[in-house]
């Protein structure tokens, strides 16, 4: 099983690559893809595209985690949005991967215990987790490795069950 | 100039393909994709990606028009609406398309002279400039139709302004 999560934005799309094969699991790639916003928008949405689908080509993801969108103040950061979650939904698809969706509650309760943990609170447990990310990167990446965490729990809970 | 309107959605995408040379405009192709509530969100979107790709290869376009989205009643049809717009997005960077958005008072104040008119008005000022479609399909085509000729006429007043 490889996992791919993704915390997408249309500046900063953060990312993370789980592996997990038995007991054994490998943090396989991280980081973050930053888009000009001087670009034009089906341009950013092109590379956005063109980044994951190789990610997942060359690190053969077999399973998609996500983060279900909530409407905040601003609708027209919700509806871009919406254009990346499009593209990644059209990849999971192109690619046979498996998804997984999780409510930002789901994801923080699931990494720190408690569903209304802070941004802060999951950034910490993500980095004593995984302390080679460094903390600098932190920021950028711990949504993304939250909820590819998310998704592995839940595989696993779901390998369980079928015991 | 080959044009391409498209009016997105998850159950019916309606669209409409036109020709310009000159003064000869001509209707290539028009219609709506229906895609099934019971098939997976990242199946429709795929279908939907498939589709519109196969229809800009085939009939060549050049352009794509688009009306710009506001926010309703329902967020999550919104988000949905951002998926579509999404991947057509991707598909006009990839074919190097000309994208043209309007908002809703702008494709109705064009087509029927009048930015309040009602979707009925719309659609019988269509069927009347395209008699062929037939008035059981108006209704599904009719505003895909509308943001085409919208392309249509912008293009038009892109090239008086040249001269």
């Amino acid at each position: 099983m490889i996992l791919l999560g993704v915390d997408p934005g249309c500046r900063f799309a953060g990312f993370g690559v789980i592996r997990k094969e038995g007991t054994l699991v490998q943090l396989l790639d991280h980081g973050c893809l930053r888009m000009s916003p001087s670009k034009p928008l089906s341009e950013r949405i092109a590379l956005f595209h063109d980044f994951f689908q190789t990610k997942i080509i060359t690190l053969h993801v077999t399973h998609l985690a996500l983060e279900t969108p909530f409407l905040g103040k601003n609708a027209q950061n919700f509806l871009k949005l919406g254009y990346l979650r499009g593209v990644l939904y059209l990849l999971a698809h192109k690619h046979n991967l498996n998804l997984y969706e999780f409510s930002p509650r789901e994801v923080k309760q699931a990494v720190t215990g408690f569903g209304g943990a802070s941004k802060d609170q999951v950034a910490r447990i993500i980095l004593q987790l995984f302390p080679r990310i460094g903390s600098v990167e932190t920021e950028d990446v711990s949504d993304a490795l939250a909820v590819t965490l998310c998704g592995l729990w839940k595989e696993k809970s779901i390998e369980q069950l079928r015991r």
